[in-house]
């Protein structure tokens, strides 16, 4: 019964990156809930940059400021 | 006060199934929970097949299968 | 597949009204979507009185001024 | 850590107000709890006015009729 | 119509401090877009810190590890 | 940046298993999107039996009928 909701920026995530989380967060809630994986539920949900606000600034305005959020 | 949050994917839910869905939940509230319908909110979110994940694999991946979600 | 929250004040909902509510909504998108209703999933989410704003005032301030959501 | 979601329905919300609401709720929250700015989230979602029901009714219907959500 | 949902962990949000949360975000709302705020809802859920994940570590293991949120 | 949120039924999951849960979905994050664990907040949500409805049913109903969510 596990629903999963992700809330991500849309910049570029993929088909092939979306079943990669759809599928390896089924696997997870499956190896540490013990949960039959035909009752996961994984909705994605892809953010406009003009939308998702961070530390008071607009993601745009921080990419545009050559901020990004990739791991270093 | 309340609110409600229908997730649903997007297949060609028309803009008549949609009201019957707000008037049918408002209605409900209003009768089980003797609530002022004029306070009850409804809000309707289509997500892309790509987006939903049931059981491990992308919705958009079931319906090329021939797998649908409608009743028998 | 649908996934639907309702989130209502915590002001003795029964589990027999819960049930209503779970039911009532079940058969609703059954209906006007043609879903299997072994694919609804229904959410619950009781939330406090000093938790819940309306009108820019707590709902526990509008209760104790004796303003109450029923039906009239 | 704070996370804010804002739903509201979609009708011309322009890149400043979302800005605005952003730098606002983030600052309102560090006030008021004394958190670092950083830690603050802000998404905002906007609604098609199709999909958003108040008092049993389609908003798109509520605006055909004349009726707005504007301050008196 | 707008609905706001913030989310917080529990560590001691006082109801005074929710009451200008409340406050502040429909004043703002308000404010920004010209809306009734008789239409705006706010709802705060406090998160337990075990419940809330952050770099990957529960949020109760960052306060016994001395990390806050608070502002510097 | 990612936000993700876990409902689960209430049924004993221990601090040890929500550890995993948020440890796993960050490194799934960082691994698939190359996402700055520390921009990711994880929230899990319990939810009471009576609150989450399957099928038209409260699960707490479901249990009583000895129907678990368990993998076969």
């Amino acid at each position: 019964m596990p629903y999963v909701k992700i809330e991500v920026t849309r910049e570029g995530v993929t088909r092939a990156q979306k079943q990669q989380l759809i599928a390896g967060i089924t696997n997870l809630i499956t190896d540490v809930l013990d949960k039959d994986p035909s009752l996961t539920q994984v909705v994605i949900q892809e953010i406009e940059l003009d939308d998702w606000g961070f530390a008071g600034e607009q993601v745009s305005v921080l990419r545009e400021k050559g901020i990004t959020a990739q791991k270093k």
